[in-house]
């Protein structure tokens, strides 16, 4: 993975993490190393971090690097002190999914009734198996992705479900960049992705860092660049989807979905099967989270574009109906309508 | 009209013209007197004063304040300087129709066998009918608009047709400010219309001093706005309609086309019949323009939010094709489908 960005990682002695920080790109390519809880948190807590997978991977390498600095201490007071840290780790995202599990994950090991040496060894290896699984979940659903595709296929995408999501590829921008890897052409179209330009600051970064042909564009350009016939297929990531296949993904997902739909061209959503809760029935059941006018208002937090006070719809999310969902591409295999049946037998 | 924005005058004594700095919107309200032909040149060269029919206005005005600052000239000395101005105002943004239409329907006059008090007079009052008519247009494309719509409806608009483009409350975006004024109550979404912004620092802008109820959203947000049941119709201007209906308006448009019939929604294009053109059979003889990427690369030429070099593909407008158009109302009615018949009517 050389060529991938190197987003979260161990330092060579194990007591700290060394990330990429993502709130600085495109601009600046800034590695920042964790020692101290207070500096983990705030890594988490501002976004220095991101994507579900990523901030797993984070924090179990977090956890890890903390008991390495606490060799001298005994168990059970060792066992106390790892906990709490978790605990403060846990809160710098409360609502992020992939944190809390992770933490749960390298707090389980202290039910282990082993001398703190080995503990240590194996807090380590959990935080690698961790990436381990992301980098192999990551592999496989490019793998069934890109087994989709042509050679010289156009592909639109939206929002950023890439490299620095994950550990590897990533997953709505995995094939393309299991392409880029491989050397299989592809000419890609990244929406850019109002309001916060996940697309233009990070995706098309990485794109462009992993040698792939692509091309930004507004998100309202999408219509005329599959009206001149250069989009093949679409491929985009997920948030959560319900069992009958509908899927909540970045706001303006629905919108590429039903121009696709119009165009005729195939639409492709890609996520792990974590992602798939066959709890929620369909979309009308999934939440969509509202955020802060001022982000559409003030260009990025900067110099004001609208007028002062102007009411802003502004929501995070919106859900893409199953009927307009070609296949669901997971790391266990391709799921294809009807959906409640597809999904669920990945789980059987 | 005193309640729009007054974006385009005579100074009292008719030797200057009074500009609304649209530049400077929404964050300062700005207005600046134009008296030498290099002042007005400027406005117009810097898109002080935009869209097609205030440019056309704010032309005819130019011409005439300049030719009041000349009273002690005589005839034909005068014609010839005054044909000066005329060519130096025209060159100030060559492509744009309505300006060198505008200043040689003033420099017609120069035919007159009159002398220079009285041809001064006629000037001004050439000046004054062609805001005149500019308003009448306005006028009747917002009645007849107006009557397609229901009291509470909700209506999505895109990119700026509004007060600031014409003299009066616009094409695109006429009906709503007509509603405005008359207490026809609307729920009105503007999207923002990127790269240039035109929906969040125009039309939002417009409409929040017109007292309208707006709501500013992202281009990709339609989609969830609309699958909400928020939005009974659209409503756009035009920069160009083809004889089979086609039209050509800002980037983005197409794409709210689709999304309206995927909802069910009526689309309507509003315009001038002087943005008809029969001559052009159909939108793929309609060129389109290609901007410069840095527009999006820089978020409005300001602190860059994609990687430096990025491609982009930057359209200034697309073409909504025909079938996706309920109605297209001119200010001599509304053309329903087949419109080759219907706006080939227009002109019987």
């Amino acid at each position: 993975m050389a060529d991938l960005p190197e987003n979260v990682r161990l330092t060579p002695d194990g007591t700290g993490v060394i990330i990429l920080d993502q709130t600085q790109l495109p601009t600046r390519k800034v590695f920042l190393t964790l020692k101290t809880p207070e500096e983990m948190y705030e890594a988490i807590h501002a976004l220095r971090v991101r994507g579900a997978p990523a901030i797993g991977v984070c924090a179990g390498m977090c956890l890890s690097a903390l008991a390495h600095q606490r060799p001298q201490l005994e168990r059970p007071a060792f066992d106390a002190w790892l906990r709490e840290q978790a605990d403060y780790l846990a809160s710098s995202r409360p609502t992020a999914v992939n944190l809390s599990w992770a933490l749960r994950r390298m707090t389980a090991l202290l039910e282990l009734p082993l001398p703190l040496p080995e503990l240590l060894d194996r807090l380590e290896a959990e935080a690698t198996a961790i990436q381990a699984e992301d980098i192999a979940m990551c592999e496989n659903i490019s793998r069934y992705g890109l087994s989709l595709l042509h050679p010289g296929d156009g592909v639109l995408t939206h929002c950023n479900a890439g490299p620095l999501a994950t550990s590897c590829y990533g997953t709505g921008q995995g094939p393309l960049h299991l392409a880029a890897r491989e050397g299989f052409p592809l000419k890609i179209f990244a929406d850019e992705t109002r309001p916060l330009l996940q697309g233009a600051r990070l995706t098309a970064y990485e794109l462009q860092q992993a040698g792939a042909d692509v091309t930004l564009i507004c998100d309202n350009m999408a219509s005329l660049v599959m009206k001149n016939g250069w989009v093949q297929a679409c491929m985009v990531g997920c948030d959560r989807v319900a069992a009958n296949g509908d899927t909540a993904n970045k706001i303006g997902t629905s919108g590429v979905a039903i121009l696709a739909r119009h165009y005729g061209i195939p639409f492709y959503v890609l996520g792990p099967t974590s992602t798939i809760d066959l709890n929620c029935p369909d979309g009308d059941h999934i939440p969509i989270e509202q955020r802060d006018g001022e982000e559409i208002r003030s260009l990025f937090y900067r110099e004001p574009q609208a007028p002062a006070g102007v009411k802003c719809f502004n929501p995070a999310f919106d859900v893409t109906d199953h009927t307009l969902i070609t296949a669901i591409i997971t790391e266990k295999g391709i799921c294809r309508p009807p959906y409640t049946q597809s999904l669920a037998a990945l789980f059987e």
